[in-house]
């Protein structure tokens, strides 16, 4: 795994950098831009970027050139957690260990800062240099269908509405495609797009995605039971404390942890479909079966 | 105003089509849908659009083809005000006398809903067979300008910081620029742009807008002061009663009233150095200067 956490270290500062610039740059309010810089600061691992920025080392081997459209993902990654964290979505006080963008600035500013941030996401893409504009309108428009109605707002809006009800695994498989699952099929897309892939390889790297988002969810809900409080940052067994519909709950774990092997297996025939075999994407799908955090 | 309001009737229906269409074929949870079809259904004139499609009509003869570049605005629009009534913004029940968003869906789903109409309004942009890669680059960098943190987003924080303060004229025009002036830049660039027209037509159009949307609001004022209560749809000296900054509180009514005619001035006189001189648009600055509603 060496080789991919050197990657991931190299470049996580980058991506942060190109944030950071992009709003610091922007002519607007102080406590505006003071509370989207709050929230995209307290941000965490950068996955969504980093997966980007990994498919376009992958093939053009120039994943600086990606910079921007993984900026933009992770804007919109970054403006969702703080709409969720609202009193009347799921009313969080904290995310890691850090008071919510709404417990700083108010509420008001906080459903300001998320529209401001979604805006930019698309901006900062139209304006960018590193584009070709048939790139950019490719990568806008699957942005916008990855994060809207039919991807991340359209799963938060199933994920209310499933909360009291007992949800079968494929309404829970749905939910998670649509709530975590499109923005990373935005990723690896986004990263093939520009590296001039054609369709077949395209929906291969979709493929992918999709067997890794899911793996990545069940490997979450496993965690919730056998993991370590101290390395998930968060008590053991809350999902069961809060009757959350979760894979080993519907599944039981034996069967929870088959269907996680079976999606990283899938995932890496779909790279394996394609020459040459993504290394890095591939390290990514084991990681994501054996994290422990 | 026969040839401008023959338009506006025409094209409006036209305008309402594509906005529903966009909107009913997403798939997407139903709740989210319908939460989104109300407040588009709840539009009033369509003027953002509708000048959109003036502009293209002025200089191409051809307003159809502007149809998604002016939905992508009301889009905006809409989940501004989707946004703009939540109880921990201006906290209103009703809008244009019906029940808001989240008095009818609750107020998560009236984010989600705000946040994907925002999504789609670039999203319906990148996916239009209307305009060519370069053209929709420009259109969707300057409407994330416009509607972002520099622009609407970034206005409509600086109001809230300013609710409470005494302002000068030159900081309640800063805001009404941000927060109404940006849109109405974009609304004739963007019928511009599709039109071929080059940078300093795009530039005199920009000053156009900028002083139809200052004579537009300071009309608005009066008309708090002035108007017809029946007309209008609220009660008239609402703004006072609620210690609103307005230009007739400020600088009197005389002079209120002076410089809305200078700003019409200023508008035609933009238009006048464009040739041919867009009639359409000159006759929207002759409306904004006498409307009683």
């Amino acid at each position: 795994m060496n080789r991919l956490s050197e990657f991931m270290t190299k470049n996580k500062l980058k991506v942060e950098q190109v944030l950071l610039n992009a709003i610091t740059s922007l002519d607007c309010p102080e406590k505006l831009q003071e509370a989207m810089i709050y929230s995209v600061k307290a941000g965490g691992k950068r996955i969504r970027p980093l997966l980007v920025m990994a498919t376009a080392q992958s093939f053009d081997r120039n994943p600086e050139r990606a910079l921007e459209a993984g900026a933009a993902l992770e804007m919109i990654h970054t403006y969702s957690l703080i709409h969720d964290d609202l009193p009347s979505m799921d009313d969080d006080d904290l995310r890691r260990g850090q008071p919510t963008n709404h417990k700083v600035f108010g509420e008001a500013f906080a459903i300001l800062a998320g529209d401001a941030l979604l805006t930019l996401s698309f901006g900062i893409i139209a304006d960018s240099v590193n584009f070709t504009p048939e790139e950019k309108v490719k990568l806008i428009g699957l942005l916008a269908k990855a994060s809207g109605a039919e991807g991340m707002v359209g799963g938060q809006a199933a994920d209310i509405e499933g909360e009291e009800a007992d949800l079968t695994i494929k309404e829970l498989e749905s939910i998670h495609v649509r709530k975590t699952g499109r923005l990373l099929e935005y990723a690896v897309k986004a990263g093939g797009i520009i590296s001039g892939l054609d369709d077949r390889e395209l929906n291969l790297l979709g493929d992918y995605a999709k067997h890794i988002g899911l793996a990545f969810q069940i490997r979450d809900d496993i965690l919730d039971v056998e993991g370590d409080q101290n390395e998930i940052g968060k008590p053991v067994g809350s999902d069961e404390a809060n009757k959350k519909s979760t894979y080993p709950a519907l599944l039981g774990m034996e069967e929870a942890k088959r269907k996680l092997q079976y999606h990283i297996e899938k995932a890496h025939e779909s790279l394996q479909k394609i020459h040459p075999e993504p290394d890095l994407l591939a390290d990514i799908a084991d990681l994501i079966a054996s994290r422990t955090s």
